[in-house]
């Protein structure tokens, strides 16, 4: 937090900013920066990265960066960021300095104590499966969680110019504590994705001919499990003391399970204690999910129904909050869900069901 | 496997079959018959529940069942099976009895010796999210894989009906000992879902001010957590001495996980072994997944656009393996990945970049 948490810190940017690593989120972010008027400089390790980013629109690339540098902004692969944030806090000693790696604390407690006034944390929650320059877009971060991570270190006009980064963006800005940060991502993304390479790992031992059973629920468990090793390595690294922490306590969890699989009431409960976990995940808008009602529609897998079903849908006029598609790749149909508000989950049935389309 | 292995089974059915329990697949199974021209007399706990089967097209409600009945299908609630199974062979004492549940050797153990060779195990792969004879259709089964579990105490003709049954419904036949049924299914099924709800049970220790750092990998990781605890509760418990035995490999490796924290090369290994074990999922077709490639599209989220979308791919005339949506709630857009062909793959980009689509 700011040092004086009743003045909120002014949030403006004029740059230049120097941004380092012009890979999605980087290149996304000199995008957004460029179209709001900054002068953005480019730098990456890749020098044709650097240009193919430029060439999207996200800034400039020169043989020298501009004077007077605002903020810097790195966004070079995880295990490189606390060496490259030293190295910017040096290059530019008047900077603000941030980064947008998925972990915080790491950082902080490489940075010399001189320069830790300067370096603001931050994430800004856009992780996609791309990488690369090519798939730059300015409006990455529309509407999407932008984590900043101060500490008592940090003036109010450095983090003012990180949070004005945040908002030129569009994105939501959420503070958290540094090592708070890196508990709750632990939580959310880094123990999730570990449970789905756990599920994923144990195929290994399963004969080939048990895998034709497999139906929806484990390809949907272990989907993230296909994420690149080399990435979530940096990542898991750079946050495993909070990993480690929250793995012990699903560790007791699933010696917990053990004990209940013999006791059908423990382990009931036991599952359901699942569900209430699975439903507390906020929906679209930070909306919980109780307040929104599924309409399941069953698509037959024939050429053109998905674009009819879609056309109709449209046609109904609700306003859809969130769908998912089951579509088990052995049947011939599959089936289409659609969270809705109550009162418009009663039009879109009667709506679709009168187009022809059987629900669920 | 029948007994003599060199002759297949004869697999004839003529009928009258009876089916007790007319949820989603008794009612389905009841409607295959019933398009296949075999007389199917529908039983239920709940009366009504069986009527609206028949009204579907399942069969008929009659105060009593036909005389000389070949088979019987038990299509109960697992918990329920062993005891209506037991109760069939007695009241149908020259009939083939089998039943549709998702675990077998439960069964087996609980058959009188002098009836077991009557009974045939089978399960086919048929779950779905939804319940009950409302959604029953004669098509569920169609390129589904249907196991079938015999043992040398059954006859050929006993297993030949059940051969039958399958294939009426337009099923694949996999063989499968009952144990090792019981194995492969909480391999990729119990133990699976066993992974999502730990994930999901373990936010209930998350501070509610975490969630929104939440994106798309753990809501695909926790999804099948939210499924019925009072339906899983009766397929775990049927299953626990399988699922104890996958879950203890499963503890293993998390401990092992835990060690290699620290050591980035072992870590990453780790990592690439949860890779490897999700590719090895068969995809559509029973073809492996490497056989596929991945083109993804930007979707803008606007009204209409998924439309549009599915308009362009079927115009593009590609056959779609396999779908899925990447639909972050808080952004402005998501992503489908399709995959086709290596061949499709490149027509597809082309047309779809020529249609103003953004590939990724």
């Amino acid at each position: 937090m700011p040092d004086d948490q009743s003045t909120p810190p002014v949030t403006t940017l004029q740059g230049p900013v120097v941004i380092i690593g012009a890979g999605l989120v980087g290149a996304s972010v000199g995008c957004a920066l460029t179209a709001a008027g900054i002068t953005v400089h480019l730098e990456d390790r890749v020098p044709s990265h650097a240009i193919v980013a430029a060439g999207r629109g996200a800034g400039v690339v020169t043989a020298a960066p501009p004077d007077a540098v605002e903020l810097v902004v790195v966004a070079t692969p995880p295990a490189t960021v606390p060496g490259v944030v030293d190295d910017a806090l040096d290059r530019f000693p008047n900077a603000t300095v941030t980064d947008v790696a998925s972990v915080k604390a790491i950082i902080i407690e490489s940075i010399d104590a001189e320069d830790a006034g300067r370096y603001v944390g931050s994430h800004p929650m856009a992780g996609s499966q791309f990488t690369g320059p090519l798939t730059a877009d300015a409006s990455l971060f529309i509407d999407r969680t932008w984590v900043i991570t101060p500490t008592a270190q940090n003036p109010a006009e450095h983090v003012g110019r990180v949070v004005a980064l945040a908002e030129i963006c569009g994105a939501r800005v959420v503070w958290l504590d540094p090592v708070e940060h890196d508990q709750a991502v632990a939580q959310v993304s880094h123990v999730p994705h570990l449970m789905s390479i756990l599920t994923a790992g144990h195929l290994r031992e399963v004969p080939t001919h048990h895998l034709p059973l497999a139906g929806q629920g484990i390809r949907d468990v272990t989907r993230i499990a296909g994420s690149d090793p080399a990435l979530w390595r940096q990542i898991l690294w750079g946050n495993r003391s909070a990993v480690r922490a929250e793995l012990a306590g699903v560790r007791a969890d699933l010696d917990e399970l053990l004990q209940v699989l013999d006791e059908p009431d423990a382990l009931e409960a036991f599952l359901a204690r699942g569900r209430a976990g699975a439903r507390s995940l906020p929906g679209k808008h930070g909306l919980a999910r109780e307040d929104f009602v599924t309409v399941t529609i069953q698509i037959p897998d024939t050429p053109g129904m998905l674009a009819k079903l879609f056309t109709d849908i449209g046609q109904a006029g609700v306003n859809v909050e969130d769908l998912s598609i089951e579509h088990d790749p052995s049947r011939q149909y599959g089936y289409l869900s659609i969270d809705v508000t109550p009162e418009e989950a009663a039009r879109l049935s009667t709506w679709m069901t009168a187009a022809g389309w059987n629900l669920a």
